[in-house]
């Protein structure tokens, strides 16, 4: 039976590799690989110091496909269908690698960042070619996901912070969201994918921020303090980062009254 | 300066264990552990096996301390009462190992499960002794935060689960809390610390249950499905592993109307 690997390897400190995931890759005949522009660079850098570090030469092949356009302009319910169309034509592209690459007993792989599980599609694209190549009298494959470091676990190890008060719990959630404003029923909210910077745009003078960005490389930044006082620190900071690299993936806490903490 | 590490290790497979962690393992020159009861033998034989595995013989020693007694029939707000006594008290034993066996640049280290930001104490308890020293004329000390696989990674990658919707948030809480029903503000709640099977008393007939035991272990145990088809087969299983083993660790995601998906 043909396997995909989905390896979770980490926020971005190379040493987030769980000894699983260092196993798994070298299961692994070939590595699926997404070309995303100008993340490229730095995304494709870590996927090769991963695979030089822990996989004989030789052993797997890396085949790379350009990532499809995205519509990062829909709003509103368009928002929900323009990720669902650019996610159909990335299936599109996989099925394609798996078909094209993986022999009858092949394991392909495919790296994603921090944890498979949380803001990442590549499980639920790999579900639906399986169910797709199932129903049109194929053999389909095995999938496993191999759990990894998350961004929001990287984040709150920088801060040295634990995400939940006591027996109290935890949001997380999307910039997106949190444009609604800050939610009453729970105290702790990890914000991802917020490229808008939507933490400034709050009004609450209760909130605290723990923000962190390429949390675990050596390009990290931290900041950290009453919302009100830092917000614009942030994006400043953030935006400067961001000219400066070309891409920035960062995320955030968001602490109701410290002062209860 | 004397510093003290908190390490995640994972959900409960030892190739959960980030190359990070084994590094900074082996740099503690003493480890502290708490004794507790029942648990405490699997726990212990974790680290030990951990400690075989990764760290010379010779290099560091081990120092255990009993956990103190704890209130767990205390409701309603003297839960919050009864959970912050017993840190109270822990914190004391914390305070005298560190005082007692950490020379000037010692590094102790704290071997904790899956996360150290998710529902561990540990962290907010170093937090209050290293006030408490400085604020008595102490030195202080370093305390840093080394990042794990959490228990909720665990859980979804055994299910191969994205825990968010496209777009959408997810709640992270305790058994205790959504005793009050399931939120209706989120659609995906992942539930931790619920020793009294909660699930099985929400009346939704739109939910489904994915949950595990020992997760990342050899003891681990699925159960998914409708969650009103499912829970008296998850009470039953949970039963018989706890009087087997003496013990359980458990954690399950509550997914809204799985038609949706």
């Amino acid at each position: 039976m043909r396997t995909v690997l989905v390896i979770g390897i980490g926020a971005g400190d190379p040493d987030h590799l769980t000894l699983q995931a260092v196993a798994a890759m070298r299961r692994a005949d070939v590595f699926f690989g997404i070309d995303k522009g100008t993340v490229k660079d730095d995304l494709a850098a870590l996927r090769t110091e991963l695979l030089d570090r822990h996989v004989d030469a030789g052993t797997y092949h890396v085949v790379d496909a350009p990532d499809p356009e995205r519509d990062r302009d829909a709003g509103g319910s368009a928002y929900r269908d323009a990720v669902l169309d650019w996610q159909d034509r990335r299936a599109d592209l996989y099925a394609a690698m798996i078909a094209d690459e993986l022999g009858p007993d092949g394991v392909g792989a495919f790296l994603v960042w921090g944890d498979p599980s949380l803001y990442d599609g590549t499980l639920r694209l790999l579900a639906g070619i399986r169910e797709a190549d199932l129903a049109s009298g194929g053999q389909g494959f095995d999938i496993e996901s191999v759990p990894g470091v998350s961004s929001v676990a990287a984040l709150a190890a920088a801060h040295r912070l634990i995400l939940n008060r006591v027996g109290g719990s935890v949001l997380v959630t999307t910039g997106r969201r949190l444009a609604a404003g800050m939610p009453r029923e729970v105290d702790d909210v990890v914000v991802m994918l917020d490229g808008a910077t939507t933490f400034a745009t709050l009004p609450d003078d209760d909130l605290a921020i723990y923000w962190g960005a390429y949390l675990g490389t050596p390009d990290e930044i931290l900041v950290s303090g009453d919302l009100q006082e830092v917000k614009d620190e942030i994006v400043r900071v953030r935006a400067e980062a961001r000219a400066r690299k070309g891409w920035i993936m960062d995320t955030y806490l968001l602490r109701r009254d410290p002062g209860r903490r």
